[in-house]
């Protein structure tokens, strides 16, 4: 098979979306999922534009651990009119310590008067001080020549001179840019073949997807020999996006023939990866999202679902399970149980002779899940659903009766204070607890009451907790669905709460958290003793 | 120019996407738009399938006004082992009085067996009876080949065969499906191309999404010679979708010089039939989407920004007007005095000779970004800062005192409060409202205090709500930010707040988005007044 490359833009290119904003812990969290899954270059920040990013390659070196992927750092050509040693971009791209680093540099002479406003020869010796400066130092070099097919089509000497001031300049890769995201396939293939057919070095390809031709764009690149791929996860970026690397990794693999990623096992955690950096990036979650999205593989209309049932290669391009995501039969009872018992097992419970429970259990959880719970993301709220049912479950503690009241004061602040009256070990205890606000002021009343008892909860503590809101038109009506990670140093969890009140959301999910903290330590308890 | 027809079936296939489920009425209003944009086929529905759709079809007659469009009515070939005149579901679409009449055949031979379970040769016989039947109607017929892309590659002889039947049976078009999306442009290229050189009729092409090629794979269709086109306003349908006319007709007007709306005026109404569309279907709107979201056209980077301060055509590869979208200069840590000046002409305010002022407010908003605020998605809050600092703000109540209260009942159901003491036009106003949540609460204890002296809150409401955990690591005590989005019918308006209690920065954006309203009104009426 043949090879290409892949370098992932998400925390670089990806960043200039609307809405997307990423903090150094984000980054440093996607970095590591990126790696694998096999991406080859991880472009991680523009270091010289921004202190946030010169964080990131500072904490990458001591807390990221890279199997497959060079991190890669971003930047421009040399300013106009002073050396390479003397440009401050370049001093700092180095001080990154990236083993690799892409430098974007003018191809369409338009842009050169335009926007950079030198002339077209200074343009070109931009590149090439640039391009040796780095490699004098050791680095693996990356060209991106911004606004490439643009210029090509209006001056295509000079857009490849552009190419050539690089190449002679002895870098390892030239980047073909779509930048205005303008270009139609049948332009980027016959651009692309020019240019593999007169250049020395091997080429890559940076689509944008303004004409929603991002993933064809790409496509056409490799058809016609680019053998590295730019692309965002899930396709965020500047306006209308970047390439998707999500759709673009399974064409390759699947469709293509080509090898972009260390092995197609890899291709299994691409649902997963696509979904994490959405919620870390906290965008609402792109359900038609093609090989990925919750509807990929959902089924809805009736011809299909009868043809499904009978062979899912009637209405299906490739099995889900390739790219890690599942077939969904809409409205219907057809699909789940033997699921459900793969589930079963991963819990530890026993199951067998217990068809029926099950299928109630099914029930269940489908009316939860079209409540706007979601466990994928909530594993130990299922858990605790399959212990409930099957399994060795009990309550430490039973809630009497909760007030939380957020209080403007004087200064026009809001303090919250939560009341709580718990029967814990058959005694009731009555706290309250001040916090930042009611969700905080829940949980701290809730370790008050909870300590005296079980002293073991002062070794957890909540990690993450995300709101999001479904049914968005209904405004402030609108249900919500929390999410609350929590640890105890070792082992993570997730447990979920939905409801139309964020506090009855919140406090679900805290409530799930805890129980099923005490319970597993029950549980090894109980296993100690026997 | 070269003319391609455009068949929409967003009513029809659309229909079929997840969550999607239109009513006669909003398939009516749908149906009017898309005659108002100049779509020459409109699909309505299957109404051998769903008594929605004969309803629809029935309502068209004395509702809809078409002065571009042929309604469409959709069928299949007719049940193995009757003739056409015996088959109910070809009655069907007769009685449906539309004028033209698409019917679905199968043209893979593995689906006749596997799906249809009838010989090869009862399938050519069942399309070509059907077509005949339909055509002595005097119906304009478009034979809608299944799986065609992937029957031809199995099967080339038979799947041509199939259409080879519906021509000789005297067919008006026949339309090659890829179905299940599976397909790639060079491979749709070559067999539309085939196609149109073996076919004495005209050929359609309608393609799904599921590998991020539905565009790509219809230009390159149309490219090879294909004269009409199906697909779905954003592309909503079944899985993945269908190919979306949002993106296929400004590539195909602007950029392939082929005519597929009555002029290129109409498709200035591009983007405010896709909004509406999704608005009626109820879908969260897609932000990037090309050519039609809300970022399309939006700048982020910094270098974008002074890029196109001079000359917009360096980062743009349309004139957003051209689909009747705008342009968006974002205001975020990376901007400068020039994006704020930019930001100064929108909102009206004259700032001419305030640079010191200007400067003042820049570092403002970078310490509230700072703080975790976000203004790019909250141009209404922004416009406050702009018009406290510049314009003519008042405040139109003040707020002496508020609590809200979640209290769980006897049935542990939680039920919220609001207490609310405003000032409004010099009086004390006291209210109290339940609410879904304390938000809701909070939303209906404000409405009731203004609406004495404001009536005209009235018209506006809330459309959605957002809440983003900043800070996730520091679990429920981390800061969040609150997006609300509100409308009075015509206007759109996003307002924010950030605080690390979620009440008090709900409580802010609530705040900000009814004062803009009230601002807003109050210069209408002077400026009616001078």
């Amino acid at each position: 098979m043949k090879r290409v490359l892949l370098l992932d833009t998400t925390l670089r290119d990806g960043t200039q979306g609307e809405g997307v904003s990423l903090t150094v812990v984000d980054k440093l969290r996607i970095a590591q999922k990126l790696d694998e899954l096999g991406i080859a270059y991880i472009e991680g920040g523009f270091p010289g534009a921004n202190p946030k990013d010169q964080d990131f390659f500072q904490s990458a070196k001591s807390s990221l651990r890279l199997k497959h992927a060079k991190l890669t750092a971003f930047g421009s050509t040399r300013r106009p009119g002073v050396t390479a040693e003397q440009d401050e971009g370049l001093r700092v791209l180095l001080d990154s310590q990236a083993p690799a680093i892409t430098i974007v540099g003018k191809a369409w002479d338009f842009h050169v008067h335009e926007a950079l406003r030198v002339t077209l020869e200074e343009n070109l010796r931009m590149i090439a001080d640039s391009v040796a400066y780095l490699k004098r130092h050791g680095r693996e070099v990356i060209f991106d020549a911004e606004h490439f097919f643009d210029g090509y089509r209006y001056n295509p000497e000079y857009a490849l001179s552009t190419l050539s001031a690089a190449a002679d300049a002895g870098v390892d890769w030239v980047t073909l840019c779509d930048t205005n995201g303008g270009s139609l396939p049948y332009q980027v293939a016959e651009i692309v073949g020019a240019v593999v057919e007169a250049l020395p070095v091997p080429v890559g390809i940076h689509t944008h997807n303004d004409c929603e031709l991002a993933v064809a764009n790409t496509l056409a690149a490799v058809e016609r020999g680019a053998t590295m791929v730019h692309g965002t996860i899930n396709g965020i970026g500047e306006r209308c996006g970047n390439a998707n690397l999500a759709s673009i990794i399974p064409n390759l693999e699947l469709k293509m023939g080509r090898n972009c990623l260390p092995s197609q096992d890899h291709l299994v955690h691409l649902t997963e990866i696509a979904r994490f950096v959405g919620e870390i990036a906290n965008l609402v979650p792109h359900s038609y999202q093609p090989f990925v999205g919750h509807s990929a593989f959902a089924h809805k209309g009736g011809i299909h679902v009868s043809a499904i049932a009978r062979n899912p290669e009637t209405y299906e391009h490739i099995r889900p399970e390739l790219v890690g995501n599942r077939r969904r039969v809409l409205v219907s009872e057809l699909s789940g149980l033997s699921n459900l018992q793969h589930r079963a097992e991963e819990f530890g419970v026993d199951v067998r002779d217990r068809k029926d429970e099950m299928r109630q259990l099914l029930t269940e959880i489908k009316e939860l899940e079209y409540q706007g719970y979601q466990f994928e993301g909530a594993e130990a709220s299922q858990e605790l659903l399959f212990v409930k049912k099957f399994g060795d479950y009990r309550s430490f503690f039973d809630v009497e009766a909760m007030r939380v009241e957020a209080t403007m004061s004087v200064d026009s602040s809001i303090t919250s204070e939560a009341i709580l009256k718990l029967v814990v070990a058959g005694e009731t205890v009555h706290t309250v607890a001040e916090g930042n606000g009611p969700v905080n002021a829940l949980d701290d009343a809730l370790r008050k009451a909870l300590m005296p008892s079980y002293p073991v909860i002062d070794t957890m503590h909540l990690t993450d907790y995300k709101v999001r809101v479904l049914d968005e038109k209904e405004g402030t009506a609108a249900k919500v669905r929390v999410l609350i990670e929590s640890t105890n140093g070792f082992d993570v969890w997730r447990t979920i709460g939905v409801s139309e009140n964020v506090i009855e959301a919140s406090w679900e999910a805290l409530v799930d958290s805890i129980q099923y903290f005490l319970l597993r330590i029950a549980q090894r308890d109980d296993a100690q003793v026997s």
